[in-house]
Formats: C-alpha cells, sequence, structure tokens
C-alpha cells in the first residue's frame, strides 16, 4: 500500500509500505478514504521534534472497515467508521473515567509497536487498528461525500477544541478568549459556541482566518498580539473573561491567556507544548487562574459530537480550505507550514 | 495600643501604636481577643520577602466590636467576630461569584492604606476593619472560651485547607495526598475527611505533625520525600491518587504533587508562592492534569463552615501546640520559625 512516511525535517514522502495484517483477534483494518495534516504533525516536519528514524505519519483518519479480528464484534465489514486520535481499550480505569488518551493499553498512530516496527499512520491507503471495537466510532450509516470534511475533523481538531472548552467549564453566558487561529482554536470557537458562551473573542491577525472564526461562531475579532492583543481583548469585552481557550502549546499564548482572565477565570489548554513552556504559578495564585486540559480524550467526544455533526448543527469541516490526493501530501505539509492553509486534507 | 511590628529580618517588636479610629462609616473596630502566626508570616521573618518600612503584622484574629461606623448595620457593639484574612465589600463582581480575596475594594491586614500609613495588623489590641459589615462574620452568641482555637483557625488556615479541598474537587471515595504539614496543610486534610474522602496521605517526616493529622483525619502518613516519597505514596494507595493538595508553595512540593496524581488528576494549590515557582505544562499535558486554587476566598468558607465548628464536627483549632501571651510575641514567630511550634496562638 502507498503510506506517508517522515524521514526527517521537511521531508515527507509517499513509499510503499506492506498491507497491514490482522495481528491480534482486536484488531481490524480500515481503509481510509479521507486524512490529514495536523498541526502537530509540524512539529517534526520544521525539527521542533526529531525524527530518529524514519516512520509513518498522520494520526487522523476517516474509512471503511475491511478486515476483522474474530473478537472484534462490535464492527462489521463495510461500516464507515472514524478514527480518533489515539487508539484505546475502553475498559481500563482510564478509559472508564472517559479518559482514552491515558488508556492503560492505547497508543498512537504513527509510534514504535510492541510487536516491532510502527503502528500504521492515517496518512496511507490502510490501517491497522488496534482495539478496534472500542477505538473506532461506527456510523450508524454511509455518510455522504459532502459531510466527510465534518467526520474527519471529529477524529481530532473538533474534539480538542471541545476539550479546550470543556476544561475551561465554558457555559451560558460566558465571555471567552481564543488564543490560536489554527483548525484547534477554530474548532475551539465553534465548541464554546455550541456551550452556549455569550461572547467569544478569536485572537487572529489573518483575514481568512478571521472571517472563518466568525463562521465557526466568533462575535469578536482582535488582531493586536501580545501586550496589545491582551488590552484590546479586554477592550472589546468590556473587562476580562470568563475563560481563555490555549490552542497553540506555547509560553507566549499561554501568557496571552492569563492576560485576558478574570479572578477566578479558567484557563483551558490543548496547544501541544512541544517547547516546554511553564506556568508562572504567582501569577496564578492571586487571581485563583484555574488551568484545565490536555491531550484531548477525542474518543468518547465523538459519540457526543457527531449527532450535532449528522443533523447539520455544527460543520467542524469548515476548517480545511485545502484538499489535495494523497499523491500530493507533501505539498500539503509544506502549504500548512508555509500558513497558506488552515488545514488540508488528503483524499484518498 | 499594642501592636506587632516586623522592621526586617528576625525583627518582631512588640510596640506601642495609636488606638484606631473609625475613618469611613463602613469601618468597625475590634478589640482581639486571639490572634496567631501564619506560616506565611514567617516569609518577611525569614528575609524571604523583604521589608521595606516597618509594618504592622498579622492578619489572623477573632474578638469583640467595641465601635461601628454609622453605616455597619449588620453589627453591634459586643458582637464576637472571626476576622477572614482580607476585608472585601461583599458586592463587587469577584465578591458576588464568592471571591472575596478578589474584591475591588478590598485589602490585606497590616498593608499600605490609600488614606496613609498601614492598615492594623491583627497580632494588636485592636484593628479598625474596613467594610466591617461584609468582612466580618458575626457569632450567633459568644463562644466558650475553649471553643476560641477553633474559630481563630476559621480566620484562614481551616479556609485555606477547605479551598485546596474544594479546587481539588475532592469528594466522596477520593483517594487524595496532602503535601505540607504544617497548619494549612492539616487543614487541608480536615477538609478531605470533611468532602468524604476515602484515603487520605498525609506526607510529613515529623511525630508530632504525623500524630496531629490523623487526628485531623488522614488515614496514612507517608515519611519519605522527593521520589521516594512519591514511591510510597503510590505503594500505600496502591496507584496514584485523584487528587493532591498543595500547601507549601515550592516547586518541589508541586513536583510530589504532580508525582502522586493519575490522569486526570487535580491538584489544589494553596502554598504561597514566595520563590516564583513554575508548572511544568509538557508534565500536565499528557497526564491531563488540572491545577486550581490560589488565595481562599475565606469570608464566604467561615459561613460553611462554622456550623461544623459550633456543632462539635469539627476542630480546626487542634492545630494550635502552642499559646503564649501578646507580650511574647517575639517568641511565638521564633518557636514557629524553628519548627518548635506547628502553630502559635496569641492570647491578648
Amino acid at each position: 500500500m502507498r503510506a506517508t512516511m517522515i524521514h526527517g525535517p521537511g521531508d515527507i514522502r509517499l513509499e510503499t509500505r506492506p498491507d497491514p495484517q490482522i495481528r491480534h483477534d482486536t484488531d481490524a483494518i480500515v481503509q481510509v478514504v479521507r486524512s490529514c495534516v495536523c498541526g502537530s504533525d509540524l512539529w517534526p516536519y520544521r525539527g521542533v521534534r526529531g525524527t530518529d528514524e524514519p516512520r509513518p505519519i498522520g494520526h487522523e483518519f476517516i474509512g471503511t472497515v475491511v478486515e476483522r479480528g474474530a473478537a472484534v464484534t462490535a464492527l462489521r465489514d463495510g461500516d464507515f467508521v472514524i478514527a480518533p486520535f489515539t487508539f484505546s481499550d475502553g475498559d481500563c480505569a482510564a478509559c472508564r473515567r472517559g479518559l482514552t488518551t491515558s488508556c492503560a493499553r492505547g497508543g498512537v498512530w504513527g509510534t514504535p509497536c510492541a510487536e516491532g516496527g510502527f503502528h500504521d499512520g492515517g496518512q496511507g491507503d490502510y490501517v491497522r487498528v488496534p482495539l478496534a471495537g472500542a477505538t473506532l466510532a461506527r456510523l450508524p450509516q454511509q455518510p455522504e461525500v459532502g459531510m466527510y470534511r465534518d467526520l474527519l475533523a471529529l477524529s481530532d481538531v473538533m474534539g480538542t477544541g471541545h476539550h479546550a472548552a470543556l476544561s475551561a467549564k465554558v457555559g451560558p453566558g460566558d465571555t471567552v478568549v481564543v488564543v490560536g487561529d489554527g483548525a484547534v482554536g477554530q474548532c475551539a470557537v465553534a465548541a464554546a459556541a455550541r456551550l452556549g458562551a455569550e461572547r467569544i473573542v478569536m485572537m487572529s491577525r489573518r483575514n481568512d482566518r478571521q472571517t472563518l472564526a466568525r463562521r465557526m461562531g466568533a462575535t469578536d475579532v482582535v488582531s493586536e498580539r501580545g501586550a496589545d492583543g491582551i488590552a484590546a481583548a479586554l477592550e472589546v469585552l468590556g473587562g476580562p473573561a470568563d475563560a481563555a481557550l490555549e490552542c497553540v502549546g506555547t509560553e507566549e499564548s499561554f501568557d496571552q491567556c492569563l492576560g485576558v482572565l478574570r479572578p477566578g477565570g479558567r484557563l483551558g489548554y490543548v496547544g501541544v507544548p512541544a517547547t516546554s513552556p511553564t506556568l508562572p504559578l504567582d501569577r496564578l495564585f492571586g487571581q485563583n487562574i484555574s488551568v484545565a486540559g490536555g491531550m484531548a480524550p477525542v474518543r468518547p467526544y465523538i459519540d457526543e459530537l457527531l449527532p450535532d455533526v449528522l443533523t447539520g448543527k455544527l460543520f467542524p469541516g469548515l476548517v480545511f480550505d485545502r484538499a489535495v490526493p494523497l499523491t500530493e501530501v507533501d505539498r500539503a505539509y509544506s502549504m500548512m507550514d508555509q500558513r497558506k492553509s488552515i488545514k488540508t486534507m488528503l483524499t484518498h
């Protein structure tokens, strides 16, 4: 099969890999219909995170079940499924609490595999899915092609934005500031709107992203950054915010969030902290700022969000502003790297 | 009147200051019956925090209303009152949310005063209490002397321990680790027990503090520190904890807390971060650790906790292992500084 491999910074190749085989009776094989490039895929692409050896990449995909192990009773061949960006057993202590990203037996696509080699990545023709019955979210019927982009967004970015909003306890009437105008930040806007926030300020300097944020539900946009951005957000809201959603993962973005929060304000964070940022406790202490978030347990969120997608209430697929064939996956990376695309979908 | 002043590191003096006068019609004058020395009073005493000029010190006291401004209608002369460690108007946006420590018009005893000079400290004969009607918690009747210590603990440490437990969302059946065996940590144990925690581990190396922790409700004690302490706590609990309560304020104590928490665990922190500790976001991210707490809004907590004290269900006054007359206030500081006392009460 064809599979996208990362060899090092800037070095993305579509290569031929052996077709995946069922290894455990809890595995299933999924034929990928759509996948995409994530902001976090850009960390190794930019060399911010190292790549020790060539490995499969991509952790967001939707597709069709084509083969199953004997123990996979929850799925049938031909089922249309959404894969969350981690696999999980659904049964350990963490999963029972809904924290599937901390599953005792779980893992991430494209990482080393206990049996040797690597788990398949999502940006390829097929994926062997471990613990498939618990991992894959099955659609009640075959979706229309026009809905693929919205379903694909449930694989990571929409659930991750939702996690930011939930972690910050966004609720009806709240004022919310979103830091990060990438796909996750855009989805955080949609999540805050869905949870009833009254005012949602997106911090963004780029026209296309400002426009998208308004489509996702932002009531206001602030284009300044740093201290000016904080001042502008406070002015727009007439005071500090109830919640701030951190969707970047840098110390600067956390600083923006802390700057706009009221006493007792809630910071929800989902930006991957690739550069080891720290939080200054003395800034939190006096104002009783709370901080929650992390790697989003997307699997249960698919169940929560899918009905809104299927009934046309939520359109997270709006984050995809480009689509290219899998054969041009290297171009998808470079477009996102150069910010020519917010998020690029790959057609298989 | 007599009032305790700090002049610099190790330099505590009981001096004569003018008797306080009503300055605003929302003021009241309280004659102090009992006060005490706080762990945070030791920061300037040890020189960890500077003392630019001599100032009154002490922020925990109980006593009797002896004079009132015309607007103080909620109190009468002779009322027995508990003063929280900050004053607050009870009416601003923060106070209405219960966050009295972020009151728009509030402040702290012994700090510079808008009218010039300093607010009175609690370790003296009298205190002018601003915004007295909202600040002071009035007892329904005169308490017995034997109850003074429990009431005095509501001024700060019990409410602060309660804030740690509430911030960490401690509830029935939870496993909890408390880091910090001072008065606040001991009260955090009592708060966790009161909220229904099933297992409460106190991290403490000292016999007297271990004994006190068990009286406050700890089910287990771990005397190791650092990595050994983390390993011992995990062994005692048979796994990581649901919640950790940080009651010190150093990077080491936060590290202990992070080390014992399960994925999705909750860190409640109330230790004053005097040394500007930071939190490593990449340690929080993967495990979805949430962090909440800060300067405890003690005023509403007095209303919440007082009934349990008055009905003999809660004995936070157990933290006072020494009592000395106000004339020996310098000895009270040195006993606490040298850890000869967990918390010392001053009799007036």
